[in-house]
Protein backbone atom coordinates (compact mmCIF):
# COMPACT_ATOMS: atom_id res chain seq x y z
CA UNK A 1 0.00 0.00 0.00
CA UNK A 2 1.17 3.53 -0.91
CA UNK A 3 1.71 5.75 1.62
CA UNK A 4 -1.30 8.48 1.76
CA UNK A 5 0.49 11.66 2.01
CA UNK A 6 -0.77 14.89 0.05
CA UNK A 7 0.47 18.65 -0.13
CA UNK A 8 -2.48 21.34 0.29
CA UNK A 9 -2.11 25.01 -1.17
CA UNK A 10 -4.85 26.59 0.22
CA UNK A 11 -5.94 30.20 -1.09
CA UNK A 12 -7.49 32.48 1.00
CA UNK A 13 -8.20 29.77 2.95
CA UNK A 14 -11.50 29.42 0.88
CA UNK A 15 -10.37 26.93 -1.38
CA UNK A 16 -7.40 24.33 -1.96
CA UNK A 17 -5.06 22.64 -4.42
CA UNK A 18 -3.62 19.16 -3.22
CA UNK A 19 -0.72 16.65 -4.95
CA UNK A 20 -0.64 13.52 -4.19
CA UNK A 21 3.04 13.35 -2.95
CA UNK A 22 5.91 10.83 -3.41
CA UNK A 23 8.56 11.92 -1.01
CA UNK A 24 9.79 15.37 0.12
CA UNK A 25 13.04 16.01 -2.02
CA UNK A 26 14.47 18.98 -0.54
CA UNK A 27 13.68 21.41 2.49
CA UNK A 28 15.55 24.44 3.53
CA UNK A 29 15.42 28.02 5.02
CA UNK A 30 16.94 30.23 3.07
CA UNK A 31 17.97 33.79 3.76
CA UNK A 32 14.57 34.89 2.81
CA UNK A 33 12.35 32.33 2.38
CA UNK A 34 11.70 28.62 2.66
CA UNK A 35 12.12 26.49 -0.14
CA UNK A 36 11.03 22.87 -0.62
CA UNK A 37 11.13 20.76 -3.65
CA UNK A 38 8.36 17.83 -3.71
CA UNK A 39 8.07 15.03 -6.02
CA UNK A 40 4.40 14.51 -7.00
CA UNK A 41 1.98 11.59 -9.07
CA UNK A 42 0.56 14.75 -11.13
CA UNK A 43 3.14 16.74 -11.98
CA UNK A 44 6.23 15.58 -11.19
CA UNK A 45 8.74 17.72 -9.27
CA UNK A 46 7.42 20.89 -7.47
CA UNK A 47 9.35 23.90 -6.11
CA UNK A 48 7.52 26.05 -3.32
CA UNK A 49 8.25 29.05 -1.79
CA UNK A 50 6.95 29.52 1.26
CA UNK A 51 4.68 26.88 0.98
CA UNK A 52 3.31 27.73 -2.45
CA UNK A 53 3.81 26.17 -5.60
CA UNK A 54 6.15 28.40 -7.36
CA UNK A 55 6.79 25.74 -11.02
CA UNK A 56 6.16 22.36 -11.62
CA UNK A 57 7.72 19.83 -14.13
CA UNK A 58 4.98 19.08 -15.75
CA UNK A 59 3.19 22.46 -16.32
CA UNK A 60 6.03 24.70 -16.08
CA UNK A 61 5.78 25.16 -20.51
CA UNK A 62 2.61 27.31 -20.10
CA UNK A 63 4.26 30.16 -17.59
CA UNK A 64 7.82 30.04 -18.91
CA UNK A 65 6.44 30.04 -22.66
CA UNK A 66 4.11 32.93 -22.04
CA UNK A 67 6.25 35.08 -20.22
CA UNK A 68 9.13 34.45 -22.42
CA UNK A 69 8.06 34.71 -26.08
CA UNK A 70 5.00 37.02 -26.19
CA UNK A 71 7.01 39.99 -25.35
CA UNK A 72 10.34 38.89 -27.29
CA UNK A 73 8.32 38.08 -30.24
CA UNK A 74 6.80 41.64 -30.57
CA UNK A 75 10.47 43.26 -30.11
CA UNK A 76 11.88 43.32 -33.59
CA UNK A 77 15.36 41.87 -32.98
CA UNK A 78 15.88 41.37 -28.68
CA UNK A 79 19.34 41.37 -27.71
CA UNK A 80 20.18 42.35 -23.97
CA UNK A 81 17.09 40.56 -21.71
CA UNK A 82 17.05 41.44 -18.02
CA UNK A 83 14.87 38.34 -16.07
CA UNK A 84 13.61 39.52 -12.47
CA UNK A 85 13.36 37.04 -10.14
CA UNK A 86 13.34 33.42 -12.04
CA UNK A 87 15.50 31.58 -10.43
CA UNK A 88 14.60 28.63 -11.55
CA UNK A 89 15.91 28.69 -14.63
CA UNK A 90 12.57 28.38 -17.17
CA UNK A 91 12.46 32.01 -18.37
CA UNK A 92 16.42 31.80 -19.65
CA UNK A 93 15.80 28.38 -20.97
CA UNK A 94 12.95 29.91 -23.23
CA UNK A 95 14.59 33.26 -24.01
CA UNK A 96 17.72 31.46 -25.28
CA UNK A 97 15.55 29.84 -27.88
CA UNK A 98 15.32 33.34 -28.96
CA UNK A 99 18.79 33.49 -31.68
CA UNK A 100 19.20 37.60 -31.64
CA UNK A 101 19.69 37.54 -27.89
CA UNK A 102 23.26 37.63 -27.03
CA UNK A 103 23.05 38.57 -23.09
CA UNK A 104 20.38 37.63 -20.37
CA UNK A 105 21.11 39.22 -16.86
CA UNK A 106 19.16 37.35 -14.18
CA UNK A 107 18.76 39.30 -10.99
CA UNK A 108 17.39 36.70 -8.25
CA UNK A 109 17.14 37.94 -4.67
CA UNK A 110 17.67 34.55 -3.49
CA UNK A 111 20.79 32.13 -4.43
CA UNK A 112 19.83 29.01 -2.44
CA UNK A 113 16.56 28.83 -5.29
CA UNK A 114 19.18 28.82 -7.97
CA UNK A 115 21.36 26.32 -6.06
CA UNK A 116 17.87 23.90 -5.51
CA UNK A 117 16.77 24.09 -8.84
CA UNK A 118 19.72 23.52 -10.32
CA UNK A 119 20.38 20.20 -8.53
CA UNK A 120 16.52 18.65 -8.31
CA UNK A 121 14.68 20.58 -11.46
CA UNK A 122 17.32 19.97 -14.61
CA UNK A 123 14.66 20.10 -16.88
CA UNK A 124 14.20 23.89 -15.81
CA UNK A 125 16.99 24.82 -15.01
CA UNK A 126 19.35 23.35 -17.62
CA UNK A 127 20.59 26.60 -19.36
CA UNK A 128 21.68 28.77 -16.49
CA UNK A 129 25.36 27.51 -17.65
CA UNK A 130 25.09 29.19 -20.98
CA UNK A 131 27.89 31.88 -21.54
CA UNK A 132 25.15 34.53 -22.84
CA UNK A 133 23.84 33.90 -18.89
CA UNK A 134 25.18 36.81 -16.31
CA UNK A 135 23.48 35.31 -12.87
CA UNK A 136 22.96 38.54 -10.57
CA UNK A 137 22.54 37.91 -6.85
CA UNK A 138 20.73 41.19 -5.66
CA UNK A 139 17.08 42.68 -5.02
CA UNK A 140 16.02 43.62 -8.28
CA UNK A 141 14.17 47.00 -6.76
CA UNK A 142 18.03 48.36 -6.05
CA UNK A 143 19.62 46.65 -9.21
CA UNK A 144 17.38 48.40 -11.82
CA UNK A 145 17.86 51.47 -10.05
CA UNK A 146 20.74 53.03 -12.19
CA UNK A 147 19.91 51.31 -15.49
CA UNK A 148 19.67 53.59 -18.13
CA UNK A 149 18.77 53.06 -21.94
CA UNK A 150 20.00 49.04 -20.88
CA UNK A 151 17.61 46.29 -21.66
CA UNK A 152 15.62 45.28 -24.57
CA UNK A 153 13.21 43.58 -23.03
CA UNK A 154 12.59 43.28 -19.21
CA UNK A 155 10.76 40.70 -17.74
CA UNK A 156 9.45 40.37 -14.46
CA UNK A 157 9.14 36.42 -13.21
CA UNK A 158 8.62 37.33 -9.69
CA UNK A 159 6.80 35.62 -6.71
CA UNK A 160 3.33 36.85 -5.42
CA UNK A 161 2.79 40.43 -3.83
CA UNK A 162 3.95 39.58 -1.01
CA UNK A 163 7.36 38.18 1.06
CA UNK A 164 10.55 39.58 -0.67
CA UNK A 165 8.79 40.12 -4.30
CA UNK A 166 6.18 42.95 -2.46
CA UNK A 167 8.90 45.56 -3.45
CA UNK A 168 8.42 44.04 -7.79
CA UNK A 169 4.81 45.53 -7.64
CA UNK A 170 5.07 49.33 -6.75
CA UNK A 171 4.83 52.27 -9.47
CA UNK A 172 8.74 53.01 -8.34
CA UNK A 173 9.93 49.98 -9.46
CA UNK A 174 7.75 49.63 -12.73
CA UNK A 175 9.17 53.41 -13.47
CA UNK A 176 12.28 52.61 -13.01
CA UNK A 177 12.36 49.24 -15.30
CA UNK A 178 10.56 51.49 -17.61
CA UNK A 179 13.86 53.61 -17.62
CA UNK A 180 15.97 51.02 -18.05
CA UNK A 181 14.68 49.90 -21.66
CA UNK A 182 16.48 50.92 -24.89
CA UNK A 183 14.28 52.25 -27.92
CA UNK A 184 11.29 49.19 -29.01
CA UNK A 185 12.35 47.63 -25.10
CA UNK A 186 9.07 45.71 -24.28
CA UNK A 187 8.29 44.41 -20.85
CA UNK A 188 6.21 41.73 -19.48
CA UNK A 189 5.32 40.65 -15.92
CA UNK A 190 3.59 37.70 -13.92
CA UNK A 191 0.31 39.43 -12.89
CA UNK A 192 -1.18 37.16 -10.85
CA UNK A 193 -4.90 35.04 -11.55
CA UNK A 194 -7.58 36.88 -13.04
CA UNK A 195 -9.98 34.27 -11.14
CA UNK A 196 -8.18 33.91 -7.98
CA UNK A 197 -6.50 36.88 -7.52
CA UNK A 198 -8.52 39.41 -8.50
CA UNK A 199 -7.66 42.09 -6.33
CA UNK A 200 -4.17 42.05 -7.40
CA UNK A 201 -4.72 42.11 -10.57
CA UNK A 202 -6.47 44.62 -10.83
CA UNK A 203 -3.76 46.55 -8.35
CA UNK A 204 -0.79 45.91 -10.50
CA UNK A 205 -3.33 46.69 -13.81
CA UNK A 206 -3.33 50.15 -12.52
CA UNK A 207 0.12 51.04 -11.23
CA UNK A 208 1.50 49.54 -14.82
CA UNK A 209 -0.80 51.88 -16.82
CA UNK A 210 0.44 54.72 -14.65
CA UNK A 211 4.09 54.05 -15.55
CA UNK A 212 3.33 52.95 -19.89
CA UNK A 213 2.08 54.22 -22.06
CA UNK A 214 0.73 50.47 -23.92
CA UNK A 215 -0.73 47.70 -21.16
CA UNK A 216 -2.41 44.76 -22.48
CA UNK A 217 -3.15 41.88 -20.10
CA UNK A 218 -2.64 38.27 -21.38
CA UNK A 219 -4.23 35.31 -20.05
CA UNK A 220 -3.48 31.48 -20.72
CA UNK A 221 -3.50 28.34 -18.06
CA UNK A 222 -1.58 27.55 -15.59
CA UNK A 223 -2.97 24.40 -13.90
CA UNK A 224 -1.21 24.34 -10.54
CA UNK A 225 -1.53 28.19 -9.61
CA UNK A 226 -4.25 29.34 -7.47
CA UNK A 227 -7.26 29.67 -9.98
CA UNK A 228 -5.32 28.14 -12.73
CA UNK A 229 -5.98 30.87 -14.87
CA UNK A 230 -3.17 33.32 -14.92
CA UNK A 231 -2.30 36.71 -16.49
CA UNK A 232 0.77 38.52 -17.21
CA UNK A 233 0.91 41.83 -18.98
CA UNK A 234 2.87 43.18 -21.84
CA UNK A 235 4.13 47.03 -21.23
CA UNK A 236 5.83 49.34 -23.31
CA UNK A 237 6.11 52.83 -24.54
CA UNK A 238 4.41 52.34 -28.26
CA UNK A 239 5.26 48.70 -29.45
CA UNK A 240 2.10 46.48 -29.27
CA UNK A 241 2.73 43.06 -28.32
CA UNK A 242 1.70 41.52 -31.88
CA UNK A 243 4.23 39.41 -33.63
CA UNK A 244 7.37 41.71 -35.29
CA UNK A 245 9.44 38.96 -35.88
CA UNK A 246 7.48 36.25 -38.23
CA UNK A 247 9.86 34.12 -39.06
CA UNK A 248 11.40 33.76 -35.13
CA UNK A 249 7.65 32.97 -34.33
CA UNK A 250 7.57 30.36 -37.18
CA UNK A 251 10.68 29.01 -35.68
CA UNK A 252 9.55 28.85 -32.03
CA UNK A 253 6.35 27.50 -32.36
CA UNK A 254 8.05 24.14 -34.09
CA UNK A 255 9.35 23.26 -30.61
CA UNK A 256 6.92 25.49 -28.29
CA UNK A 257 4.31 22.93 -26.30
CA UNK A 258 2.08 25.52 -25.64
CA UNK A 259 2.83 28.57 -28.20
CA UNK A 260 2.08 29.12 -31.72
CA UNK A 261 0.83 32.27 -33.71
CA UNK A 262 -2.67 31.71 -33.07
CA UNK A 263 -1.85 31.55 -29.78
CA UNK A 264 -0.07 34.37 -29.55
CA UNK A 265 -3.21 36.64 -30.96
CA UNK A 266 -5.70 34.69 -28.84
CA UNK A 267 -3.88 35.46 -25.63
CA UNK A 268 -5.02 38.97 -25.55
CA UNK A 269 -8.87 38.98 -25.69
CA UNK A 270 -9.68 39.82 -22.66
CA UNK A 271 -13.19 38.19 -20.82
CA UNK A 272 -15.82 41.06 -20.39
CA UNK A 273 -15.63 40.80 -16.43
CA UNK A 274 -12.01 41.07 -16.55
CA UNK A 275 -12.53 44.30 -18.84
CA UNK A 276 -15.21 45.65 -16.34
CA UNK A 277 -12.42 44.65 -13.20
CA UNK A 278 -9.97 46.56 -14.86
CA UNK A 279 -12.49 49.44 -15.82
CA UNK A 280 -14.20 49.64 -12.42
CA UNK A 281 -12.68 48.13 -9.69
CA UNK A 282 -15.30 45.74 -8.86
CA UNK A 283 -14.29 41.93 -8.31
CA UNK A 284 -16.57 39.61 -10.20
CA UNK A 285 -16.55 35.88 -9.53
CA UNK B 1 -14.45 30.16 15.56
CA UNK B 2 -15.69 29.05 12.55
CA UNK B 3 -15.84 24.93 12.16
CA UNK B 4 -13.28 23.70 9.48
CA UNK B 5 -15.22 22.35 6.86
CA UNK B 6 -13.87 21.40 3.70
CA UNK B 7 -14.99 19.31 0.55
CA UNK B 8 -12.51 17.80 -1.74
CA UNK B 9 -12.82 16.65 -5.20
CA UNK B 10 -10.22 14.07 -5.93
CA UNK B 11 -9.09 13.85 -9.27
CA UNK B 12 -7.55 10.02 -10.35
CA UNK B 13 -6.11 10.00 -6.62
CA UNK B 14 -2.97 12.26 -7.91
CA UNK B 15 -4.71 15.99 -7.03
CA UNK B 16 -7.48 17.15 -5.16
CA UNK B 17 -9.47 20.37 -5.50
CA UNK B 18 -11.31 21.72 -1.61
CA UNK B 19 -13.44 24.18 -0.84
CA UNK B 20 -14.32 25.68 2.44
CA UNK B 21 -18.11 24.60 3.13
CA UNK B 22 -20.24 26.75 5.16
CA UNK B 23 -23.15 23.95 4.82
CA UNK B 24 -24.65 21.09 3.70
CA UNK B 25 -28.10 22.19 1.89
CA UNK B 26 -29.15 18.96 0.11
CA UNK B 27 -28.11 15.15 0.10
CA UNK B 28 -30.17 12.61 -1.54
CA UNK B 29 -30.01 9.86 -3.90
CA UNK B 30 -31.33 9.51 -7.19
CA UNK B 31 -32.64 6.98 -9.24
CA UNK B 32 -29.38 7.54 -11.40
CA UNK B 33 -26.87 9.58 -8.71
CA UNK B 34 -26.15 10.82 -5.88
CA UNK B 35 -27.11 14.24 -5.76
CA UNK B 36 -25.47 17.34 -3.30
CA UNK B 37 -25.48 20.68 -2.60
CA UNK B 38 -23.60 22.29 -0.72
CA UNK B 39 -22.76 26.12 0.35
CA UNK B 40 -19.19 27.26 -0.19
CA UNK B 41 -17.09 30.35 0.85
CA UNK B 42 -15.76 30.52 -2.31
CA UNK B 43 -17.83 29.65 -5.10
CA UNK B 44 -21.24 30.02 -3.35
CA UNK B 45 -23.83 26.92 -3.96
CA UNK B 46 -22.29 23.77 -5.17
CA UNK B 47 -24.46 20.90 -6.87
CA UNK B 48 -22.68 17.90 -6.92
CA UNK B 49 -23.35 14.55 -8.76
CA UNK B 50 -21.73 11.51 -7.33
CA UNK B 51 -19.32 13.76 -5.23
CA UNK B 52 -17.71 15.76 -8.55
CA UNK B 53 -18.87 19.19 -8.85
CA UNK B 54 -21.24 20.16 -11.78
CA UNK B 55 -21.77 23.81 -11.45
CA UNK B 56 -21.27 26.38 -9.08
CA UNK B 57 -23.02 29.97 -8.51
CA UNK B 58 -19.78 32.03 -9.13
CA UNK B 59 -18.03 30.05 -12.07
CA UNK B 60 -21.30 28.46 -14.17
CA UNK B 61 -20.91 31.79 -16.64
CA UNK B 62 -17.92 30.32 -17.76
CA UNK B 63 -19.43 27.14 -18.77
CA UNK B 64 -23.11 28.36 -20.02
CA UNK B 65 -21.83 31.11 -21.93
CA UNK B 66 -19.21 28.69 -23.80
CA UNK B 67 -21.60 25.93 -24.48
CA UNK B 68 -24.40 27.85 -25.72
CA UNK B 69 -23.46 31.43 -27.44
CA UNK B 70 -20.75 29.92 -29.64
CA UNK B 71 -22.96 27.14 -31.91
CA UNK B 72 -25.72 29.60 -31.43
CA UNK B 73 -24.21 32.46 -32.74
CA UNK B 74 -22.17 30.51 -36.05
CA UNK B 75 -26.14 29.62 -36.56
CA UNK B 76 -27.42 32.06 -38.34
CA UNK B 77 -30.84 32.04 -37.40
CA UNK B 78 -31.86 29.38 -34.90
CA UNK B 79 -35.37 28.59 -33.77
CA UNK B 80 -35.29 24.82 -32.44
CA UNK B 81 -33.44 23.64 -29.71
CA UNK B 82 -31.97 20.27 -28.21
CA UNK B 83 -30.50 20.34 -24.23
CA UNK B 84 -29.11 16.91 -23.91
CA UNK B 85 -28.57 16.94 -19.79
CA UNK B 86 -28.57 20.54 -18.37
CA UNK B 87 -30.97 19.65 -15.63
CA UNK B 88 -29.44 22.80 -13.32
CA UNK B 89 -30.93 25.15 -15.98
CA UNK B 90 -28.04 26.79 -17.07
CA UNK B 91 -27.93 26.45 -20.72
CA UNK B 92 -31.48 27.14 -21.24
CA UNK B 93 -31.01 30.41 -19.60
CA UNK B 94 -28.19 31.32 -21.87
CA UNK B 95 -29.85 30.04 -25.11
CA UNK B 96 -33.22 31.63 -24.04
CA UNK B 97 -30.79 35.14 -24.39
CA UNK B 98 -30.76 34.75 -28.14
CA UNK B 99 -34.37 36.13 -29.73
CA UNK B 100 -34.53 33.71 -32.70
CA UNK B 101 -35.16 30.89 -30.53
CA UNK B 102 -38.63 29.80 -30.20
CA UNK B 103 -38.23 26.33 -28.58
CA UNK B 104 -36.24 24.74 -26.46
CA UNK B 105 -36.38 20.78 -25.64
CA UNK B 106 -34.49 19.47 -22.35
CA UNK B 107 -33.76 15.92 -22.74
CA UNK B 108 -32.58 15.22 -18.78
CA UNK B 109 -32.74 11.61 -17.45
CA UNK B 110 -32.66 12.59 -13.42
CA UNK B 111 -35.99 14.92 -13.00
CA UNK B 112 -34.29 15.23 -9.22
CA UNK B 113 -31.46 17.25 -10.50
CA UNK B 114 -34.15 19.70 -12.17
CA UNK B 115 -35.86 19.64 -8.64
CA UNK B 116 -32.79 19.87 -7.06
CA UNK B 117 -31.77 23.08 -8.74
CA UNK B 118 -34.82 25.01 -8.97
CA UNK B 119 -34.84 24.52 -5.21
CA UNK B 120 -31.45 25.54 -4.48
CA UNK B 121 -29.53 27.49 -7.56
CA UNK B 122 -32.46 29.87 -8.65
CA UNK B 123 -29.69 32.03 -10.42
CA UNK B 124 -28.55 28.95 -12.39
CA UNK B 125 -32.54 27.38 -12.76
CA UNK B 126 -34.25 30.62 -13.08
CA UNK B 127 -35.81 30.02 -16.53
CA UNK B 128 -36.86 26.83 -16.79
CA UNK B 129 -40.55 27.63 -16.44
CA UNK B 130 -40.21 30.10 -19.93
CA UNK B 131 -42.94 29.03 -21.86
CA UNK B 132 -40.43 28.24 -24.81
CA UNK B 133 -39.09 25.34 -23.01
CA UNK B 134 -39.82 21.75 -22.86
CA UNK B 135 -38.57 19.43 -20.48
CA UNK B 136 -38.52 15.73 -21.19
CA UNK B 137 -37.57 13.52 -18.83
CA UNK B 138 -35.75 10.53 -20.59
CA UNK B 139 -32.44 8.91 -21.54
CA UNK B 140 -31.21 11.39 -24.59
CA UNK B 141 -29.79 8.01 -26.27
CA UNK B 142 -33.15 6.80 -26.58
CA UNK B 143 -34.69 10.18 -27.24
CA UNK B 144 -32.65 11.46 -30.04
CA UNK B 145 -32.68 7.50 -31.96
CA UNK B 146 -35.77 8.61 -34.14
CA UNK B 147 -35.47 12.19 -34.46
CA UNK B 148 -34.42 13.50 -37.92
CA UNK B 149 -34.26 17.10 -39.03
CA UNK B 150 -35.39 18.30 -35.89
CA UNK B 151 -32.90 20.67 -34.19
CA UNK B 152 -31.38 23.83 -35.12
CA UNK B 153 -29.15 23.05 -32.23
CA UNK B 154 -28.48 20.36 -30.17
CA UNK B 155 -26.04 21.39 -27.51
CA UNK B 156 -24.66 18.22 -25.32
CA UNK B 157 -24.69 19.42 -21.72
CA UNK B 158 -23.12 16.34 -20.01
CA UNK B 159 -21.85 14.74 -16.91
CA UNK B 160 -18.87 13.12 -17.33
CA UNK B 161 -18.18 10.18 -19.39
CA UNK B 162 -18.96 7.64 -16.39
CA UNK B 163 -22.30 6.97 -14.64
CA UNK B 164 -25.41 7.92 -16.56
CA UNK B 165 -23.63 9.77 -18.74
CA UNK B 166 -21.55 7.30 -20.57
CA UNK B 167 -23.73 6.46 -23.87
CA UNK B 168 -23.43 10.14 -24.43
CA UNK B 169 -19.75 9.66 -25.81
CA UNK B 170 -20.37 7.09 -28.64
CA UNK B 171 -20.21 6.82 -32.80
CA UNK B 172 -23.90 5.74 -32.37
CA UNK B 173 -25.32 9.04 -30.19
CA UNK B 174 -23.00 11.39 -31.96
CA UNK B 175 -23.85 9.83 -35.48
CA UNK B 176 -27.38 10.24 -34.37
CA UNK B 177 -27.51 13.92 -33.25
CA UNK B 178 -26.23 14.35 -36.37
CA UNK B 179 -28.82 12.88 -38.03
CA UNK B 180 -31.20 14.57 -35.49
CA UNK B 181 -29.92 18.67 -37.29
CA UNK B 182 -32.01 20.32 -39.59
CA UNK B 183 -29.82 22.26 -42.82
CA UNK B 184 -27.32 24.67 -41.02
CA UNK B 185 -27.61 22.82 -37.80
CA UNK B 186 -24.84 22.66 -35.30
CA UNK B 187 -23.65 20.85 -32.36
CA UNK B 188 -21.81 21.69 -29.27
CA UNK B 189 -20.42 19.23 -26.58
CA UNK B 190 -18.63 19.60 -23.31
CA UNK B 191 -15.62 17.91 -24.00
CA UNK B 192 -13.43 17.47 -20.85
CA UNK B 193 -10.21 19.09 -19.75
CA UNK B 194 -7.25 19.34 -21.95
CA UNK B 195 -5.30 19.43 -19.43
CA UNK B 196 -6.80 16.97 -16.57
CA UNK B 197 -8.60 14.92 -18.80
CA UNK B 198 -6.34 14.26 -22.10
CA UNK B 199 -7.47 10.56 -22.35
CA UNK B 200 -11.23 11.67 -22.56
CA UNK B 201 -10.75 14.41 -24.69
CA UNK B 202 -8.60 12.76 -27.01
CA UNK B 203 -10.94 9.78 -27.53
CA UNK B 204 -14.20 12.24 -27.51
CA UNK B 205 -12.28 13.72 -30.56
CA UNK B 206 -11.82 10.82 -32.70
CA UNK B 207 -14.95 9.82 -32.22
CA UNK B 208 -16.57 13.42 -33.62
CA UNK B 209 -14.33 13.08 -36.34
CA UNK B 210 -15.73 10.11 -37.64
CA UNK B 211 -19.02 11.49 -37.68
CA UNK B 212 -19.02 15.30 -38.63
CA UNK B 213 -16.91 16.57 -41.31
CA UNK B 214 -16.35 19.99 -39.09
CA UNK B 215 -14.85 19.39 -36.08
CA UNK B 216 -13.64 22.44 -33.79
CA UNK B 217 -12.56 22.07 -30.10
CA UNK B 218 -12.60 25.50 -28.29
CA UNK B 219 -11.14 26.36 -24.60
CA UNK B 220 -11.96 28.27 -21.71
CA UNK B 221 -11.00 28.35 -17.40
CA UNK B 222 -13.77 26.65 -15.59
CA UNK B 223 -12.06 27.12 -12.23
CA UNK B 224 -14.09 24.86 -10.36
CA UNK B 225 -13.44 21.56 -12.78
CA UNK B 226 -10.27 19.27 -12.96
CA UNK B 227 -7.97 21.23 -14.63
CA UNK B 228 -9.50 24.48 -14.40
CA UNK B 229 -9.10 24.70 -18.25
CA UNK B 230 -12.00 23.01 -20.33
CA UNK B 231 -12.82 21.82 -23.48
CA UNK B 232 -16.45 22.10 -25.64
CA UNK B 233 -15.80 20.84 -29.37
CA UNK B 234 -18.16 22.44 -32.44
CA UNK B 235 -19.42 20.03 -34.96
CA UNK B 236 -21.87 20.62 -37.59
CA UNK B 237 -21.94 19.11 -41.49
CA UNK B 238 -20.39 22.51 -43.18
CA UNK B 239 -21.02 25.49 -40.98
CA UNK B 240 -17.88 27.11 -39.72
CA UNK B 241 -17.96 28.15 -35.80
CA UNK B 242 -17.36 31.91 -36.60
CA UNK B 243 -20.05 34.59 -35.67
CA UNK B 244 -22.75 34.44 -38.27
CA UNK B 245 -25.10 36.88 -36.66
CA UNK B 246 -22.75 39.68 -36.07
CA UNK B 247 -25.82 41.97 -34.34
CA UNK B 248 -26.93 39.22 -32.62
CA UNK B 249 -23.68 38.90 -30.94
CA UNK B 250 -22.90 42.39 -30.41
CA UNK B 251 -26.52 42.67 -28.37
CA UNK B 252 -24.93 38.93 -26.23
CA UNK B 253 -21.70 40.26 -25.10
CA UNK B 254 -23.38 43.13 -23.93
CA UNK B 255 -24.59 41.31 -20.87
CA UNK B 256 -22.58 38.61 -21.12
CA UNK B 257 -19.50 37.72 -18.29
CA UNK B 258 -17.08 36.09 -20.27
CA UNK B 259 -18.39 35.86 -24.19
CA UNK B 260 -17.44 39.17 -26.04
CA UNK B 261 -16.96 38.58 -29.83
CA UNK B 262 -13.17 38.86 -29.03
CA UNK B 263 -13.50 35.98 -27.08
CA UNK B 264 -15.52 34.11 -29.48
CA UNK B 265 -12.24 34.07 -31.93
CA UNK B 266 -9.79 33.57 -29.35
CA UNK B 267 -11.25 30.08 -27.63
CA UNK B 268 -10.62 28.36 -30.86
CA UNK B 269 -6.90 29.12 -30.78
CA UNK B 270 -5.13 25.26 -30.40
CA UNK B 271 -2.69 25.06 -27.77
CA UNK B 272 0.53 23.27 -29.89
CA UNK B 273 0.61 20.02 -27.25
CA UNK B 274 -3.07 19.80 -27.76
CA UNK B 275 -2.30 19.83 -31.46
CA UNK B 276 -0.18 17.02 -30.96
CA UNK B 277 -2.61 14.65 -28.60
CA UNK B 278 -5.51 15.16 -31.27
CA UNK B 279 -3.09 14.07 -34.36
CA UNK B 280 -1.39 11.76 -32.56
CA UNK B 281 -3.27 10.21 -29.02
CA UNK B 282 -0.30 11.05 -27.30
CA UNK B 283 -0.72 12.40 -23.84
CA UNK B 284 2.09 15.49 -23.07
CA UNK B 285 1.04 16.79 -19.36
Amino acid sequence: MVLDVWFTEKHEDMQGFSLRVNGILYSGQSKFQKIDVIDTEAFGRVLLLDGLVMTTEKDEFFYHEMISHIPLLAHPDPEKVLIVGGGDGGTIREVLRHPSVKEIILCEIDSDVIDVSRQYLPSIACKMDDPRVKIHIEDAVEYIKDKKNCFDAVLIDSTDPLGPGVGLFTEEFYTNVRNSLRENGVMSAQTESPIACQKEFKLINLLLNKVFPVVKPYFAPVPTYPGAYWSWTFCSESLQPVINNEKSAADLEKDSKYYNREIHKAVFAVPNYVKQLIASGEAVK
